[in-house]
């Protein structure tokens, strides 16, 4: 390894080889549950260096973990084992010319999401991926995830954004697929494979995402909901009536409101009455000519009718809708704030969340009685953050972590869902995959992996278990 | 094979396998260029038929092809060598209940596209999927060819719009991935890998389908662009102020409507005046409350002023909107009945339209003086079929048929384009990509195709080619 540490220095000069106690920052993951010690922390500054190093890995049989801005939730930016190398793509951050007649841009994998929002700008073009860690979070590790978001249900996910990647892959060999069209099935769907497989399969160096207009009208409210069966009702009705202009449709419970007043400063609710959910709607379109507001209060006039809206206020302007997004936005930190909790990232068909609201609970209650459940997220694709707290006044969970997970995560599979809807496998839920999904789609997985990074020096003990994986290698 | 053909016919029973004569109308590919003869045709009625059938070839050796309507344009839904079985899903017609709530719905494969427009009917949803051959494509067929047609840059390509899937294997093994939520990060995105693998990787006998809104408004107009310039900078104004609504972006050129107007029998051109290009726009909307008349009068009345658009027409009936839609559609079968031509389904970056005409034209008239061009399409993904009849009076292409190919494929990938955009590469096209695919791309394809089907017995000579696979496999 002394031989390796030497060629990477080499490879990629003081600026861009970080060993000893200058990796330290890049060791561990965001939530500290996972990282060993790395043999350093690579940053190229180039294609051809990312070439050269994975080149010079695989010779050196050393592991190459991807890490963009280390935000993940599953453990899979940090290093397994120890002496991997860390590949940090942040000196990468190009952003080319906007296209503005194709809709499209080409970006550098390290190119932090909000300064894309910033640099298109007033272009009239937007990139309509918006999540908590936008911030920090950069297009490669946005890719490699296939990041979600709240917007996903109207524009989709990062595959659903991504038109052409360049990726580096196991042995050094650069495929180019910078292309600019979202019609292109001259063989396997490669970009969308890539999407989500967590730098397992290769390194995404580059890519060329699509852009959408910029909206031009917006309308923004915040309700009260009767229960998850009105959420779901209300939530159908919205997409039947303005269903093209649904920017958010993002619920949270009750539960989570009172974490969020009592944990964080400065936030206040707005509205006079207390409900078991709420829901914010906006809606925006490319028009300035859609009548947004009347079309918002013609369904909330009726949601209120059947029972479904029991309160509610629209936005009345720019400083009161961030208000509203705040009170969405904050409730990771609301429970967070809280103490120790259980994070669950489940999807079901959307129709179906109420229904997975209502078996949830006693599921939790019967594990661990007294349990706190603070259901929210994403209305319009089913993605329910089902994260829990302790009983009050209690310490933790008791142990029983890992069977609120398989639990929750079967009752979505047997709806129709998923255990991992956006924040992927990772390290994480490699032992999840296997208790729920089945042997034959564990099987693809590992012929893939094996297929594509037969050495199995990408992320190893990412998404494929290495036993796994090393069964089809052979 | 005679043992083989035994076997199938046990397996299958006497409505399921038709061999001899009985398996005529299947041999041969709707354009009549590809197709040797099969042992026989299986038609199986249900997964589990599937996977007895896949495992039966297996151990004969014997090539297993997939065909739906068989209604596509490169060869992939017919035997390359004598001796293979065609997989006919035709009697997989169930069509599950409607998920109104989630926008969903469970279909098996051999459902024809048009029964399943038909079925949603009132529902209130729509699977928004629409191409000429609806009539007959099933929706295996469009899965494993990744469709796209007239709606895709609103509503996605077929990839974009299944959820889940069922799958039966080279091995007879079934992975059941039929979930239904957009959200699914469990792993490498297998439901988009198997969309466009043309049955290479498996034979897709499921699909949990996502439903989009019903429109309750539409407007629809017909107009004359001054140029391809025009074309591209009024697709851009379109797209900029009534993004979410732009539902078809058509264009087709002179020559087309010359060709439409000239061999087929009640069609009408509706304006006054004759122009280099036409384009089909039409909008729609959820809400009944928008504006969609007046939103598109105003770009027009735009792009008149700045001398993109010469002439137009809202349609004023639902008869005169088909009667618009029909020109645009016949496209095809008028140049078909001029005689001999060349199919060219190209892709370029929307923004790049003008210059791939302005560029291609020069190209072809330098290969055969005097040849005639015909290109229309999907403005909205710059999807242009870039088709050529004869000099007139000339009766064939002189023999430059691939020359043409190669180098209009070669200048859509210049310009970050494609040369195989919706119709996939079948058999036809694997030439093709050998010449304009690098050699890093086609490696990956070979060592997924080998991974997956490592006897090769799925839909051989297809996507992969055969070369490439067995060097992967080894």
């Amino acid at each position: 390894m002394a031989d390796l540490d030497a060629t990477l220095a080499e490879i990629l000069g003081p600026r861009g080889w970080l060993s000893g106690s200058e990796a330290d920052s890049y060791r561990r993951d965001w939530l500290d549950r996972y990282g060993a010690e790395p043999l350093g922390v690579a940053r190229p500054a180039s294609t051809d260096e990312v070439s050269r190093l994975l080149a010079a890995c695989r010779v050196a049989g050393a592991a190459v973990v991807p890490q963009g801005g280390n935000t993940g939730l599953c453990g899979a930016s940090v290093c397994g084992r120890a002496g991997g190398v860390i590949l940090s793509l942040a000196r990468m951050t190009a952003i080319g010319d906007v296209d503005g007649a194709g809709g499209s841009v080409e970006v550098e994998a390290g190119v932090v999401l909000d300064r894309l929002h910033q640099t298109l700008g007033s272009s009239g073009l937007i990139f309509p991926m918006h999540l908590g860690a936008e911030g920090s979070a950069q297009i490669g590790g946005l890719i490699g995830t296939n990041a979600g978001g709240s917007h996903a249900a109207r524009y989709g996910m990062m595959q659903d954004l991504v038109l052409g990647l360049e990726v580096v892959l196991a042995d050094g060999s650069v495929w180019n697929g910078l292309r600019g069209v979202q019609k292109d099935n001259a063989g396997y769907q490669l970009r969308r494979l890539f999407c989500g497989a967590e730098g397992t399969l290769g390194i995404v160096t580059k890519a060329v995402l699509r852009l959408h207009p910029a909206p031009k009208g917006r309308a923004t409210a915040l309700l009260c909901l009767a229960s998850a069966d009105a959420l779901v009702a209300f939530g159908a009705r919205l997409r039947s009536e303005a269903g093209e202009f649904v920017n958010g449709l993002e619920f949270f419970c009750d539960l989570g409101l009172d974490l969020v007043l009592k944990n964080l400063d400065g936030i206040d609710f707005p509205l006079e009455s207390r409900a078991p959910f709420y829901l914010l709607v906006e809606l925006t379109a490319s028009s300035a000519k859609v009548p947004l507001d009347e079309i918002l209060e013609e369904v909330l006039t009726a949601g209120m009718e059947e029972g479904l809206v029991t309160d509610g206020a629209l936005a009345q302007s720019e400083a009161q809708r961030l208000a509203f997004w705040r009170l969405r936005e904050e409730q990771p930190e609301g429970q967070r704030l809280e103490g120790t909790q259980l994070k669950h990232d489940i999807s079901v068909p959307p129709g179906k969340l109420a229904r997975f609201i209502a078996e949830a609970a006693p599921l939790c209650e019967a594990i661990l009685p007294g349990v706190r459940l603070n259901p929210f997220g994403h209305l319009g694709d089913g993605n329910v953050h089902y994260n829990l707290s302790p009983a009050a006044g209690a310490p933790d969970f008791a142990g029983h972590g890992q069977r609120f997970a398989v639990e929750l995560g079967r009752l979505a599979s047997e709806l129709g869902g998923s255990f991992a809807a956006e924040h992927g496998l990772g390290r994480a839920k490699i032992a999840l995959a296997n208790a729920l999904r089945g042997a034959v789609e564990r099987d693809l997985m590992g012929r893939i992996k094996a297929a594509i990074d037969p050495a199995g020096i990408l992320n190893p003990g990412v998404i494929v278990d290495p036993v796994l994986a090393r069964q089809n290698v052979s």
